[in-house]
């Protein structure tokens, strides 16, 4: 059972009729909903405004993959609670970033980039093609798929270069873009998905909810989770693997603490 | 010409006896020496405890490559300097981590990882072993070189798979280490390089100032600078490449500046 | 269940008394037998001197992963039989390639290099180095561990850089090697794996056992095998998905077969 | 200077009128004249007719990057020939295929992989997007720009993960592709791209001429050429870095050749 919580900063569907239209229950409703269809995924969701963002460590620590949600509200996100996510993936929580996530606090800081990019908001025709078909992220999915109304994203995307590219973008206004991308971060699985404007229902196509319940398979690292993420421990002389005497001068006491 | 600055945070040889009998010019100016005898390298300096850390933006602007060299004070660098590093690597400079700096608050945030690692001080023998001689990294180097005394840097080392791995360490005391990584973030060119303790007379040695030019020349990105690394432009419905019309609802006007 | 078919060129069983008297089931017979240990892993075992190498069409449609150790007869494996194993891995097979497999004919046609490396047979110590403790492979292993006597690899190792490293080695000699690497090639997980030298007990050891358990998981990809691996489809005009009318000339018909 | 050296199978331009009409030099001839525009680029060329296809051991050995246009001939370029090829590739020749040459046999050899896509020809309009702007080979491009008529290639498109993505295409008809890809294969840089189909001027457009001229100077590898791309040397005991003595048994006398 993989365990997935679904994150939403719940702000557009508060503040717009059209937004709450379609997702009267929340995107991270929606998601949840779809994700908890399938026997081996449990879900729980958590929203911007719960206390601590609802990100908790004691929640974080029973979460395998969190999924992610933010457009509006990306400055709102305590650095605290960026912090504690971005431990938690170190540690080996996979994270799956959505949309306009791009610009999330933890998205930014794992990637270590920009991750900036173009847009148009058209509503026009996005067709995602699979590259990497026999990728986990891509189990049980046709080789392409359309939506019918999407936002437009553009090229140069400013990630590192992911170790798979998954997913590419066609729009009809005449862009393409990298859409599905993998990384690994420390013991976590981390994954980026374009789609999923919130003035569309996006996150209502069985296409998109196979892609959401694929992706948290494959996030989810079995590994124990890391707790000492940060650890740069000393190796006293006496410990060394192999005969050794010191030499040379020193700064530090055997078992001391480095510098940060 | 390519254009280095060395920075250095400095504080071990003013605090240090053995360090400074080691670098009575500094760290930075035993590296600038070493490199300002290529002709197509010029070098200047900065450190710690110049205004801004030496670090303006007008200085960053007139750097090819930064070479960065901290440990003690990875804490005292400003925030508000670290950023304008990353941006400067993210529109373009080359920047070049060396040893202790695997824990720089700029590295880590290019990283987006902990960089931790296990160490040793015990002036241990390390043997680098090149694992990709045609790189220009390997340029005029052997196939292996020897630093009689050094700090040991153990694995795990917490940074993302890298595009390539230059150098392995082989340690006296029985580890082995991915010394020399190349990575990419945004236009800019990153690499680390572990050795350089600063007590023992590392970047004395000819062969560890071969690599420190070859890694100058090569973190050297000719483009132009970029300086809208962040920008995340709105493309106008009537500027798209392909007949378009605005389609279902929207969140943004025109030319909007998007949300952060 | 995962069907591992363990494959074994099986000459210095043999041949070779010392051989023998550490293999007397062979290196194959050793290592089906740890893997069998597993309740998820079912295990089948073939050797170069079986009718086609014991790599028919059928056994390696049967075959989920497949591991392979060869050394002296490398040249003996039947180019009709690479190919197959080859298409096999790109259509979805795992492959663990061990040791001196790094001259086999399927792993340097999978890797497209020389896949070359220096070597010494001293029965020196080897210390393996876990790089990427939450990666599947490494699961339940401790953070190093060491062979007693093992045949020296070292750098530069003539192989593509890896999607990651999964293993440094360190020699008693007083050499380091990338010992642990994945790849993926067309839907196929390939693991590259150093130790195993056929002169010294290396696959008795419960932790190498526990490497190859676990390289075996990892290399399992359970989307359904792909067996059109060498198709490029013409996709005719009319079948475009978006309107299409020819333009220009054309040297093929709708439908036809590319040049290859 | 870097040499440049262009290869075409020269076929279509003898058979086809429409081809002969667009290349009347051979798109050799017209990618040379293109290329001899640069001061810094010396360029000769080689036709599929020539003796040893006109890529003697000596003509590669000054030869610093090689461009490879086939298409309707893969087949007939002898395998020999495909050997020397990728072999001065290991050794630090950079090499640029283009279009077609997808299925060339030294880029499918260099791969590991089977190189298929998907295709149509229908003259449609490409545009090709800049994914990593600050990359050598997107020097002094647009952000995007268009070729009028081109053939399609759709994904997936059956490669290893590359080291970067440069160019993403998206076409009339509604795919999009990778289309312009790094490696490194030993010390050779390596670069595939998609344009350039024969019944269409894809070559005489400055731009593409400006990304060709781009990749040349990219793919050249100023390191002296190794020879030695197979060689796996055996290391003396007396010679080991650290003091060694034999343990366990052998199968190699000392400097012995290994296995293959």
């Amino acid at each position: 059972m993989v365990r997935a919580l679904v994150w939403n900063e719940n702000v557009h569907e508060q503040e717009n009729a059209v937004v709450r239209d379609i997702y009267p229950e929340g995107i991270h409703g929606c998601i949840a909903r779809a994700l908890s269809q399938h026997d081996d995924i449990s879900v729980d969701t958590a929203v911007l405004q719960d206390p601590d963002h609802g990100l908790t460590q004691d929640r974080l620590d029973q979460t395998d993959v969190l999924v992610w949600w933010g457009h509006a509200a990306h400055g709102d996100v305590a650095d605290e609670v960026c912090e504690r996510v971005c431990d938690a993936v170190l540690g080996g929580m996979g994270i799956i970033f959505l949309h306009s996530s791009h610009f999330a606090k933890p998205f930014k800081r794992l990637m270590g980039t920009s991750c900036n990019l173009s847009w148009r908001e058209a509503g026009e025709k996005e067709r995602l093609w699979v590259t990497t078909p026999s990728h986990p992220i891509a189990a049980n999915l046709p080789p392409h798929f359309e939506l019918e109304n999407e936002e437009m994203y553009g090229e140069p995307f400013g990630v590192p270069a992911p170790l798979e590219t998954v997913f590419l973008s066609w729009f009809e206004g005449g862009e393409a873009f990298r859409s599905g991308l993998t990384y690994r971060r420390g013991a976590g699985n981390v994954f980026y998905f374009r789609p999923g404007h919130e003035t569309y229902p996006t996150y209502h196509q069985p296409v998109i909810q196979q892609v959401l319940a694929n992706a948290v398979r494959w996030a989810h690292n079995p590994a124990p989770r890391m707790t000492d993420v940060h650890d740069a421990p000393n190796v006293p002389i006496e410990d060394a693997l192999e005969p050794l005497t010191q030499k040379g001068a020193r700064l530090h006491k055997d078992g001391e603490d480095g510098f940060r």
